[in-house]
């Protein structure tokens, strides 16, 4: 068998230690006789499990005393939803449009108006410009009033990622930090919310990181009624996540993540993997005659690195011929088709160089 | 080290065969090169893996063709507003209040009141005696413009379960099968809308199965204004389950599960083997001068016995020896006390005998 090459944006490659880790005990977690599957959530084996993971994600991320990591099911999408259900009834609120995800989220914003009285409007977009740069944006036209400012640290579909976090001093600022979370060391303790799916740099499907400063909760959450128990942030923060059954397999392989992230040097170690993993490619790109990536250089994301041949026939045929060869998913999302390589935290080097081996053989191919 | 049986209400037990046959293949599904839990859900190892999970689904439960297995994040607590909000908005629906999380379920549904317009009626209940029984219900009452009877199939908490299906023609039948779904053999097609987070009979927690009836959907919903993409089930009908990233570790559990089921010779025979293993649970409590089940027993569960010394020192003092001698995860739900013994598809009729032997031996001592 070749060697797999795993470039999806997620779920996508997990640390081959980490998998091992996961094989070896999966049948007896720590002498207790049981799979980490079959634990139950309200006994001490899964709540030292949980207290690990959130004290490690506290170092990791260097978080403040007031920021709570909780464990949600749902995916980011449905965090979309809980964020202005939460935060912005009755009140306004401001959304970066970078990109179709961040796009996503307004638009769930937005559909809250007529019920809740949320009023969520774009404060900056590239979206005209295909959201081949990041928007710019005037912080001083924010209203001081608006419950936050939601943005997208990367974008994962087109390939941009914001190098530090916007400028917001007024008011809350929120991110989704699905696709470069433990990848960019931003300063998470900046961040009023964030949240990431962690199916990308934190483990598998099936678990969504959420932390939330308290006080954010505090100010907030009186003023509003949240239809549902488990679409209050309250209820997972006041229970610490297990007001009912968490993903408890996915809180374990976030719990490994987090250890390996921790044993290869934390953070700034992943973002500068990752700067060297993803400048390899971007000098082919920028160097190549057949292949370019179209993105405002300053914007490019380090973890999803798109590009195209111009040519959607030949992109595909790319694609197909690519995984023959063991490279995988390269495909780019079906919005926009053409190529996208993910390279997420466990995403090892050589895979880059495999990479761009293959496309320098295809690009001879078809010159 | 002692061997360990895990009676846990779940996360629960698992089958060995299961867990070994996922250790086996952890770090390569089916040839692909890459781990079951790194596999892209756009590409076909997924949706084969989904595909063949619902197809399994289906032929176990005899579902009709218009019923439609969703997978979705969250677990039942997160359905028990998601049923009120597509399906009852403007409308009035009827609760069975038969135990702790049929009355949640309720609950969540009267939360839409103010702003959905949801009118939830109890129908019956049995909350003054403890829950001991299932509530009866006279079913000519049923107004029969309401959008649905919603009831919990099996209740965790008290120990009772419906042994058919509640009789309900007039409106559609929704159920909560969270504990005994693959259990019972229920008529599972006559019911409009059923689900059940997956930790108890069909793998690990992270995944709820929801199936639809599609004509309640194409019926009731053009009229619903649901505040959310994510909290609406016309998105996952649509989009397959994959409108955003699925938890695909916890649907290919589901799937090794299925397959456990069918090898064993499906439902019907999984609800032999629990009639078994509880039968001879009960047997003993009936005739024991220790301890006791204050459940109606034409309505007692044959996934979960309670059962207590009515001296609450001692319940706790059993639990912990009994941990101590691996049977572990014996306590009571914490709102009723007392001792449980989950006993769902995977749990060993060896695990009873163990337990009685403890149960034998612990009377003795404390006699």
């Amino acid at each position: 068998m070749t060697k797999t090459y795993n470039f999806s944006a997620g779920p996508s490659s997990l640390p081959q230690e980490v998998l091992r880790q996961a094989q070896m005990e999966l049948l007896d977690f720590k002498g207790s006789g049981m799979s980490v599957m079959e634990i139950s959530h309200r006994g001490s084996w899964y709540k030292d499990l949980q207290a690990e993971t959130i004290e490690l994600i506290r170092q990791l991320l260097q978080l403040k005393l007031s920021q709570q990591p909780i464990f949600m099911g749902g995916g980011a999408s449905l965090q979309f939803t809980l964020v202005p259900l939460n935060l912005a009834q009755g009140r306004k609120c401001y959304y970066l449009n970078s990109g179709s995800f961040a796009k996503q989220a307004m638009l769930a914003a937005q559909k809250l108006a007529k019920q809740f009285s949320v009023t969520a409007e774009e404060l900056a977009t590239t979206e005209t410009i295909g959201y081949v740069s990041l928007p710019k944006f005037d912080s001083t036209t924010v209203d001081p009033t608006a419950a936050y400012v939601h943005f997208t640290s990367n974008n994962t579909v087109e390939g941009t990622a914001w190098p530090t976090l916007p400028k917001v001093t007024s008011v809350p600022l929120v991110a989704d930090c699905s696709s470069n979370i433990m990848s960019v060391n931003y300063p998470y303790h900046d961040l009023a919310l964030f949240y990431a799916g962690a199916q990308k740099n934190l483990g598998i499907a099936g678990v969504t990181l959420v932390v939330i400063d308290r006080s954010l909760i505090d100010v907030v959450s009186p003023e509003s009624d949240v239809p549902g128990v488990m679409l209050d942030y309250r209820t997972q923060i006041e229970k610490d996540s297990v007001y009912n059954t968490p993903p408890v397999f996915a809180v374990y392989m976030l719990n490994l993540m987090a250890k390996w992230v921790y044993a290869q040097g934390g953070v700034l170690a992943m973002e500068q993997q990752c700067q060297a993993k993803s400048g390899v490619l971007y000098d082919y790109l920028d160097a190549s005659t057949l292949y370019f990536n179209n993105v405002e250089k300053s914007d490019r994301s380090i973890n999803n690195v798109t590009f195209t041949t111009g040519n959607p026939d030949l992109d595909q045929q790319f694609v197909k011929s690519a995984a023959v060869e063991g490279l995988v998913s390269l495909g780019g999302h079906r919005s926009v088709g053409g190529m996208r390589a993910s390279l997420y935290n466990a995403f090892p080097m050589d895979g880059v160089r495999a990479l761009i081996d293959f496309m320098e053989n295809f690009r001879k191919d078809h010159s």
